[in-house]
């Protein structure tokens, strides 16, 4: 089968490499019919990832249909429609039982381990481990191109932003970073019945999909950003501030922003430490939260997409097939420049 | 009147100064029995405090006796044995009546006004505003010795540490500082059913309290606590590292401690940034919790004080009258060396 392999920092190939197979009674494989490229992507081919070596095929995201089954698989068959998650959960250790399966003791204390520990899902085929308990059937009423969203960046924005804010009626939210995550939470944070949702970003493109996927404000990023949303709230800030670009500068302009009493929720990965004004903040009853996806959220998303209630699809801007991976990667890599938010990449 | 007035850093005077009395109908006038000395009267000390200016009566804790009440009190009069605690709440506004005083917006944004906008506690009489919403009457079963420790150091613990770390039953706990406050963590932390309670001190005299006070594990500070604390739990760190000291390394101590999914309640207060390894914490699901107390668990802890489940008197470790007051900072501002906890101040 054909693969898009990592071959240290900056290398890549789309290539020729052994079939997926089954190796434990719980695996399946399944024939992935869509994947989609994230962030954490390019954080590895930038070297950002020990864990990630030479040979690794890459991807965490897929939608496909199960052509092979484990003898001990018993909620899946060959020809089923799957997605494939970002995060592999075991079921059964003390984090999987809790609902955190982003630390799965039993696959390596981190549940995300495709095109991490494993082989992952850019490629023709993938096999999927713990299948039982990882992969979501897709309802007929879901399509290929709303489901890949599924898999990581919906969830991501959802749970590690509006889920971990405590996002409750009535409050409001503010959104730091309007790309692919960022526009995840807002999405799904009017579910909650957040009465502000106010985006914040630098580029313009991305205010206006914010406002179309239900801002209620939209603030071009400056230097009265924390007077404007002030302003906005009652003079005290958001109830809820969501990081979700992964720098300090970003965290601490999450920070000034939410009210005593408020949560700043960060979704960004970062990749150095972040010194933050504990000598102000720690009189202001503020919680900060972080956090890998646990994926748990995605019967409720694929739900919520089924009934209409998130348009899904409009999270993919470009298309691309997999002979176009390379373009597809230089696409998403300038997302921003390119008015891109994520891609579809079909065989 | 006399009362300890401070006069700038490094200054104060038990002297002369006008009697407390009613300025609002809503004020009492109560006539100090018992006080105390917090960290933070330490800190106005060393001029950390710019809100506290030349003239300013300190302390913020007191038990003592109403003798004039406002026209507009109605749930107190003269001749109640009340508790006076370190926030003062109007009851009114947003942050009262969510259960968040520490943040009334009606008293100026912060609760804690004592000794830091309006006249302290460290006085013969105090004036307190907002009676009917502020003040505790004192059971007859809980004595002064008891209830003192209730004005702020007890709430702080368990409301900013115990409350806020989330801890449930079955719970590893770990308290980074074993002073008044790690301690008073100690002490009611037990109360929510944690399995492993683990006091971190550099103190053998603190950590004997803490074993005392309920610790399953004390640990004296070195290059093994986290290994330590390590093997205590499973190998994955505890649920909830509770941070009483308010030092960069003490909090690097703590999140160090935590386990993915866990919580470090911060309880300490800061006077410098902290800077945080979000480039490891980001994917460790952990929370960071902070903030003045509420005092809102008083009645709470009034009722395990008086059944005894709470053995608050063990707070304090030394007494003075009003006229040793500088005698009482000196044994309280070196309180390890001197195998102090709490102070306890009567006329």
């Amino acid at each position: 089968m054909k693969a898009l392999v990592y071959h240290g920092p900056g290398r890549k190939a789309w290539e020729d490499v052994p079939d997926a197979a089954i190796v434990e009674p719980t695996d399946v494989v399944v024939k992935v019919e869509t994947t989609t490229i994230c962030g954490t992507d390019l954080h590895i081919l930038q070297g950002d990832v020990a864990a990630v070596t030479d040979g690794r095929i890459l991807g965490h995201e897929a939608v496909g249909t199960v052509t092979e089954v484990g003898g001990a698989v018993r909620g899946f068959s060959v020809g089923d429609r799957v997605l494939v998650p970002a995060i592999t959960k075991c079921g059964r250790c003390e984090y999987c039982q809790r609902g955190m399966p982003s630390h799965c003791q039993t696959v390596g204390g981190i549940g995300w381990i495709f095109g991490h520990l494993i082989d992952g899902t850019q490629a023709e085929f993938v096999r999927v481990p713990y299948a039982d308990t990882s992969l979501y059937l897709v309802p007929p009423e879901v399509t290929d191109e709303q489901a890949i969203f599924l898999a990581d960046s919906l969830p991501t924005g959802y749970e590690v932003g509006v889920l971990a804010g405590g996002v409750r009626p009535g409050h409001t939210v503010a959104v730091v970073g309007a790309g692919a995550v960022g526009l995840s939470a807002v999405l799904t944070t009017g579910l909650w019945g957040a009465s502000k949702v106010i985006a914040i970003d630098s580029n313009k493109f991305r205010l206006e999909k914010a406002l179309e996927f239900g801002a209620t404000d939209a603030i071009e990023v400056g230097p009265g950003t924390v007077s404007d949303v002030v302003a906005l709230t009652d003079g005290l800030g958001v109830d809820v501030a969501i990081e979700a670009v992964g720098y300090p500068e970003t965290l601490l302009t999450a920070a000034s922003l939410v009210r005593p009493g408020g949560t700043i929720a960060n979704v960004g990965v970062h990749g150095t430490p972040v010194e933050i004004p504990m000598q102000d903040m720690w009189i202001a009853n503020v919680t900060l939260t972080m956090g890998l996806v646990d994926t748990v959220s995605i019967p409720t998303l694929l739900k919520m997409v089924a009934s209409g209630r998130i348009p899904a699809e409009k999270m993919g801007t470009h298309s691309f097939t997999f002979d176009q991976i390379d373009e597809a990667y230089e696409v998403f890599g300038n997302a921003a420049a390119n008015l891109a938010l994520k891609v579809v990449i079909t065989p």
